[in-house]
């Protein structure tokens, strides 16, 4: 997949891509068996938050329609102290649908038991990412772990109300001397809110880069609203382009916090704004 | 508004635009007040077809839902012979929602009767143009029409299956020497079926173009099936791209024509595409 992505990157989705791939966007073509979504250079996912209230049926047929195919899963969905089978029961679940659980999270870990339910359901899981957020005092800890169990950590930021880690800086510059699979999975809608630019982070933090959670908002402003991708005050392009700059090889999840009793319509413009953004 | 979108395409969205206008994606704005459709260099709307299965009222709120203000109102909205006073209540209907009847159809012409009856509703919706589809025979009445009204007419073509204008070029090649107030509409998913490049169609027509129905569809092939816009094999980023070679200062109106009973998010995602497009 990495070579493919980079071939496209590097090819401009030009003459020589479209030799090769049949389905790069180019009008002649006469087959449709690669969406959008496969070929994209840049992936797309979701937060598994995003689904709050519906169950996991209802998410993965709301991901199924949308073509998107890699989730991060959410305790609602499967609860920490879930038993093997319990896990195994989900990720065929998953599996039958097209669906890959490449993480795990958000998880809140602010004892160090809670650190070890979190990296005993990484394991139990299969995945080698858990997306959380540990208490700083825990962060030595979290790093013991990191090195037991070769599981990368994902620490994601939650804006300026928040009083552990309110921006990207305040988590990197505390694991920077850490494993280097100690990291950060950005969130640019509280990023944005906190006052730094998504386009700047990315760059500033490439090396401790593991995840991304998408979203729009109102304004660059504590208490700015959330919204779908492309109607709000992030640059996009500007954000898009960094991460081609830093080679990002992750996933862009979108985590969609706006009319989430109703949320597919919302969902469903933020992925199209987003696939439309690559490809422009 | 013509002025305002020549500036924002001639400034490429940059600096001089920012300074402007405060809410061009550039990251550090702090309003939203404007959005995203509202200021596209390329205004999106509907073409009424798309809300077969729903009510105006319905149809409204989707509209509103996604953003999109401009609606080419179709006949089972507003029946052809409706009087007017039903027209004005759905005239102030419409723009108490904040919604714009810019056109009126696609309306098939098979009589002298059916070409006066549409420009007559034309005079009485207050719209300067018509969508339809006059039989060839009736295409020199219909000039007698457009020059006794002043309201143009855009012929719609209906792909390689059509009898009457299959593609573009047998709609252009009917009227490029009548009055230049007959064009067209061109559907570019049924153009793109016929084998031709939407993006050449638009160039090579360019002075008879008034109004276009946006889509996508699955190949270059007479049986491929409609899609979400940007899901297919239309080359989006070459089409936007030349729109704006040839100044088109229409609207770009989504026919959305998969998912019929719930359309919602296939509409909503390609709504978001195109903004991503325009704005890539």
């Amino acid at each position: 997949m990495q070579n493919r992505r980079d071939f496209l990157r590097n090819s401009g989705m030009g003459i020589a891509a479209a030799a090769t791939l049949p389905l790069i966007g180019q009008a002649t073509v006469v087959s449709n068996s690669i969406s959008a979504a496969e070929v994209a250079d840049l992936p797309m996912g979701f937060a598994g938050f995003s689904f709050l209230r519906f169950d996991l049926d209802k998410s993965i047929a709301m991901m199924k329609r949308l073509g998107v195919t890699n989730l991060s899963v959410k305790e609602f969905h499967l609860p920490l102290n879930s038993s093997q089978e319990t896990i195994d029961g989900i990720k065929k679940k998953l599996a039958d649908a097209g669906i890959n659980m490449y993480t795990i999270g958000v998880i809140y870990m602010k004892s160090k038991e809670a650190v070890d339910q979190a990296f005993e359901y990484a394991r139990k899981c299969g995945v080698n990412m858990i997306v959380g957020v540990p208490n700083p005092e825990l962060l030595a800890y979290t790093e013991e772990k990191v090195k037991a169990t070769n599981i990368k950590m994902a620490i994601h930021n939650h804006g300026p109300e928040d009083k552990l880690y309110p921006s990207p800086k305040d988590v990197y510059d505390r694991i920077k001397d850490m494993d280097p699979r100690m990291g950060l999975c950005i969130d640019i809608g509280h990023t944005f809110r906190a006052g730094v630019l998504p386009e700047k982070a990315v760059v500033d933090y490439k090396d401790r880069l593991f995840d991304l959670h998408i979203k729009d908002v109102t304004a660059m402003a504590k208490d700015a609203k959330v919204i779908e991708i492309g109607r709000g005050a992030i640059n996009f392009p500007a954000f898009v382009k960094a991460l081609r700059k830093i080679k990002y090889s992750g996933i862009s999840s979108i985590e969609y916090e706006k009319d989430m009793n109703d949320p597919l319509a919302g969902m469903a413009e933020s992925v199209g704004y987003f696939r439309g953004i690559l490809k422009g």
